[in-house]
């Protein structure tokens, strides 16, 4: 089974890392529940002057099983109102390479 | 011991791929000798209009180590006469939450 790769880089201006966390963490704990959902990294910057300062690495089972999970309930959490929306760049990749140190 | 990760999101026009992948297959063969490199995933775009179509995630034993990679060496594949550069965005960062599947 060929797994794919959710990468999504999240624009959150210094100072906002409480509420950013608050909100993806919810997220994660609903995507967690999903079926097809396999793993996730969350990195954040070393650097405060990054673009992206965090960035979500999501392993799926495959595309079909990702669109599932952003129904209703999803678009609840995303939508509720007061809620900051953080500007994000969201990515379906498959990986095409792979090593590690010998 | 806590690692690094690189991420390096590539601007890659339709139909340069194979270009693309010939000076990043040669920088990564360059990469994997170098002390401190752990591993790399290199993922590519399901879709054509992503606007970064590769996104390479490198883990590092450190920042000193990554660092120490980009010297003389490194410069001179990156700059050959008639070398095409692909746009790029480059960050390091840190896992700050991780988790999987039950």
């Amino acid at each position: 089974m060929a797994t794919v790769t959710y990468i999504n880089s999240f624009e959150v201006p210094p100072g906002r890392d409480e509420d950013f966390l608050a909100l993806w963490t919810e997220v994660n704990a609903y995507m967690r529940k999903q079926p097809g959902y396999l793993s996730h990294r969350l990195h954040r910057s070393l650097g405060s002057d990054a673009r992206y300062r965090y960035v979500n690495v999501v392993q799926w089972e495959s595309v079909d099983r990702w669109q599932d999970a952003h129904g209703e309930e999803f678009r609840a959490i995303v939508t509720r109102p007061g809620q900051h929306v953080f500007a994000s760049l969201p990515g379906m990749y498959e990986v095409v390479n792979d090593g590690q140190a010998a």
